[in-house]
């Protein structure tokens, strides 16, 4: 029997007390976090799916999850049996999670939530959707109710980053954080994004797969920090964040909150700051009786523009990366042909060159490495992979990162030992081409990231291919390597402007399902271009990824030469910065690995 | 003494009697007109205000204009001594609208409105920016009762195209419409969008400037359809509809709707659509008591993908177009030294040169005809302008259109008689490459154009220029110049797909204020590449304007051998399909500049 049978039974057998028709079990969690804690993982542990977006609705006499294309198969397989339907969004005739309450439910009915689990915006859509039918917010979790050996909650507390790795002083943070609050007459401003946490008080944590974040909560008055957060040294994050420091238990927040609130309102009316977009529903039922500015986060485009001490982590934990990838890159090509590896053993591989890198803290997500079928696989995973061997000839897609102590990285390479299908050349020119174009390309300070895109996929247009991913995200210093903004895609924030000191991941891609797949990703910061007369306000992009790409998957002939000078220059970078620490031989490798090509014509 | 002076005085005795304390004067009318008639140009006659767009907001003791960047030399100098303040949107310190409402006004001031003139959405803005304050809708413009020799309303009523002419049956188009309707439960559909109404029942008007539109007003039931417009023939109409026509006078819509509501309400709550976006406030005021569907008019999409029988007269109309602009060039390149014309002769040419052309029906919007410094302004009219006289290597930039009895063209081309400066050959060229780069590339059916816009931007953001106005606009087949969707631009509509049969102009440019301007423009339709396997879903554009380039503008050795392919086809095409319509002098004069480029490399 699948497990979920037993598990879906239980949750029902609490609908009627708790006077529900159904049960939504979403798979965020209250910070809605990529990477969500074990503890949260409900909608894993009731369905048995193990992918990492999905929403389970639970129906008295049915049940239904939604996953996009990514998961049909993963999915299809792992629900045989459960009895839960399999809806694969985006496909002709498949309801919304709406569409489907609203066609199997009564009017009068209710569909309980935790209102821990859904962003305001989302509860707002959801609730104008299924009218007349009603939201019934559970204060309790229900599928905790029915999880028995539910793994606890980590606490690995935050720890304050030392003082010459911090972007910035915590107190300098503040005072400008505080200063928008005054603009905006706001007395509290809240906020349950562990990032944005970690980056105002400069402290990191261990509670979340890949990001160094701690479970945590926070409020900033003019004068006062309330943190809610376990495991924590008070002595050490008082001495890191100095004065007004409050420190509060994690659960601690739904009591104190309010508290704060009644204590404000005791003057005037306070008007209280949280992001619409970040926050709960929960935590927006905690500040009741205040007014609210419901405006994006000020943190987050202050946390997207790094500072030059953030960049010169990055450009350092990359030199480091780049090295740790020029000694995997040797190590593929001298595999003896007999012996040739598997997927995990590649992975491991690289992490293990990751790891010996000096300030490594672990990877900044789960390396992927596919070869030939299953790099067409974007989101392939190795531990659900089919661990597939290497062969000559084979593509490697090899999409991986570090944390490290000064910074976050992010490349994919696709790699190939002996002679690739032309078929192959071609797309992985193609795919380059995009690379190269977005890369050289200088825009105004200020645009949104969705305008520069179809740059890196024209030439795939042109031949009539597309990468169904967007183009470029934002990424993290010594933080999430998936961070917003800034976001090149057509899926990313409109009226979000790109601006100096952001960094993007440029990475087009290929994919022949069945075949093989395609991907160059370099991390990029964006830096005012050349300060003469006209161009003082636009932006170029400048690479942080040190990294050569594979010649032999090139095919020389549809590069133009304004391409093959880029690559020079690019390559020629690549060499001078890595060379004086790597051993001769390495260093050999890689000078033949960035040889200037000619150029065409 | 400015004129307008004695206009707020007058406007502003009423405002005790009316209860407010403000007065907001929008330069749109009731049908959110592009080009508004005479009778509705409130807001010019009360500040003295020419340009289009602008809105006047009268305090008890102030009164302030905003308007945009283009308009800031001509508002300023119109607005000397009106006592008006002249408010430069988007300068720094600059307030809002709402913003200047909140500073001026107390808490529980009223802000008196036309509801006719304010669309749901913006209405709903406004009373949110500016809460605790309240708009207060007054049922009669009080501009109109201080206004004594105010022009009447046009009623030139709707004339039915001849079947021909036709795009398609009003028959068919009404049925698609109501099977719209049916699939949301719709009983009634009511829209106020004159050019929708003139595409749904294939019949044109005489209204509004350039655009051939009449004042009306439109509701659709499942088998009745209510038309208020005046000056019509019921005759002709009913023959040209069919069964179900009611034919109201234009005032009548403000009693006839309501009662339309009730009666439908006798039954169930009638679920009626208005599109929230191009609807005013007063519309919805109309139908209390329906059940609103608010989505955007399904009439929207459907008109912006043109018929095969529009795309055919798109193409006949835009051959006639191209003969009469060659016919211009060729005069404008033979004209005797010693008496260049001046701007307004320039305009008077072109226009005189399509008035030729068989079918020919007026302007689609007013000839900009641009000479030297005034050819860098972005919305010259010659009305308007200096009439500054053409000298030999003088800059022309003539953006022109034409109504035809088929369709409706948009043609922009920059001039030069004589040797240009290096500076102006150098920036035609990148706006020519821009031109290129965007019209050569295919791309997925479906994208938002926004996504296209960089690609005729790059070359010129390389160098550091940008224009500041959009990349594309959809153009109607016979109907208004300016069409949306689509839309290649920052300001377009978002989650708006480019489709086959749209329609689009594709218009880079470069601005060098008190220097010189180059826009390069043609018209295309969007059409499906070549239906080879993995290409079915992908789009290519295809040039409708038929009218060479300068060779006397390019700089050759910016050219890439792809770019002088491209333009060699192109030049091709149009001396093959306009060469067989000219004379014999005027065929060898257009196979001359149809030459083909050498390419390069």
């Amino acid at each position: 029997m699948h497990p979920s049978t037993t598990h879906l039974v239980n949750l029902r057998n609490l609908f009627r007390a708790e006077g529900i028709d159904a049960y939504l079990v979403p798979s965020t969690d209250p910070h809605l976090n990529e990477y969500v804690p074990a503890t949260w993982q409900r909608r894993r542990w009731l369905s048995g799916f193990t992918g990492s977006v999905g929403d389970l609705v639970v129906l008295t006499d049915r049940a239904a999850l939604w996953v996009d294309g990514r998961y049909f198969l993963q999915a299809e397989s792992e629900l045989a049996g459960s009895g839960i339907d399999l809806m694969r969004q985006g496909e002709p005739g498949v309801p919304t999670l709406a569409a489907y309450l609203n066609q199997h439910l009564g009017q009068g009915a209710a569909v309980g939530i935790d209102p821990r689990l859904l962003s305001r915006e989302r509860y707002r859509t959801l609730a104008t959707e299924i009218e007349p039918r009603r939201i019934l917010s559970l204060d309790n979790n229900l599928v905790d109710a029915v999880w028995k050996d539910r793994p606890p909650r980590p606490a690995g507390g935050l720890t304050p980053r030392k003082p010459d790795l911090c972007g910035a002083r915590p107190a300098a943070r503040l005072e400008t954080l505080r200063t928008s609050m005054a603009e905006r007459d706001c007395a509290l401003f809240v906020t349950s994004n562990l990032a944005e946490i970690a980056w105002l008080l400069e402290a990191r944590g261990t509670d979340v797969d890949y990001n160094p974040l701690a479970l945590s909560y926070l409020a900033v008055g003019r004068s006062v920090l309330h943190l809610f957060v376990d495991g924590t040294s008070p002595q050490a994050l008082a001495t890191h964040l100095g004065n007004g420091l409050v420190l509060h238990r994690y659960d601690e927040v739904s009591t104190v909150l309010p508290a704060l609130i009644q204590e404000l309102t005791a003057e005037t009316p306070p008007r209280i700051w949280l992001d619409q977009t970040s926050a709960s529903v929960w935590l927006f039922g905690l500040l009741d009786g205040a007014g609210l500015i419901l405006d994006e986060s000020p943190l987050r485009r202050s946390k997207a523009c790094k500072t030059p001490r953030e960049l010169e982590g990055m450009r350092a934990c990359h030199l480091r990366d780049g090295l740790a990838m020029v000694r995997f890159l040797h190590w593929f090509h001298h595999l003896p042909d007999k012996a040739l590896p598997r997927e995990r053993e590649l992975a491991a591989a690289i992490d293990a060159e990751r790891a010996k890198e000096p300030g490594f803290r672990g990877l900044s997500f789960n390396t992927i490495a596919g070869v030939d079928t299953n790099s067409a696989v974007i989101h392939y995973g190795t531990d659900r992979g089919t661990n597939a061997p290497l062969a000559n000839g084979s593509v490697l897609l090899l999409d991986s990162g570090g944390q490290y102590d000064t910074g976050t990285t992010d490349i994919t390479r696709t790699l190939c030992r002996g002679q690739a299908s032309p078929a192959v050349r071609r797309a992985y020119t193609l795919v380059l081409k995009g690379l190269i174009a977005i890369s050289k390309q200088r825009f105004p300070q200020g645009i949104e990231g969705i305008r520069l895109d179809a740059l890196a996929r024209q030439h795939l247009w042109n031949q009539g291919f597309d990468y169904s991913h967007g183009t470029g995200h934002g990424v993290g210093a010594a933080l999430c390597v998936h961070e917003n903004p800034p976001g090149i895609s057509p899926r990313s924030d409109r009226g979000m402007p790109l601006l100096p000191g952001m960094i993007t991941s440029l990475e087009p891609g290929y994919y022949q399902e069945g075949a093989f797949g395609i991907r160059l990703e370099n991390l990029a910061e964006l830096v005012l271009s050349d300060p003469t007369a006209p161009a003082t306000s636009f932006l170029r992009f400048e690479e942080l990824t040190l990294c050569p790409f594979e010649f032999s998957l090139l095919e020389l002939a549809l590069l133009e030469p304004a391409e093959v000078t880029w690559l020079n220059a690019y390559h020629h970078r690549v060499r001078t910065e890595l060379a004086p620490h790597l051993s001769h031989e390495l260093a050999a490798w890689l000078a033949e690995h960035c040889a200037a090509l000619d150029i065409p014509g």
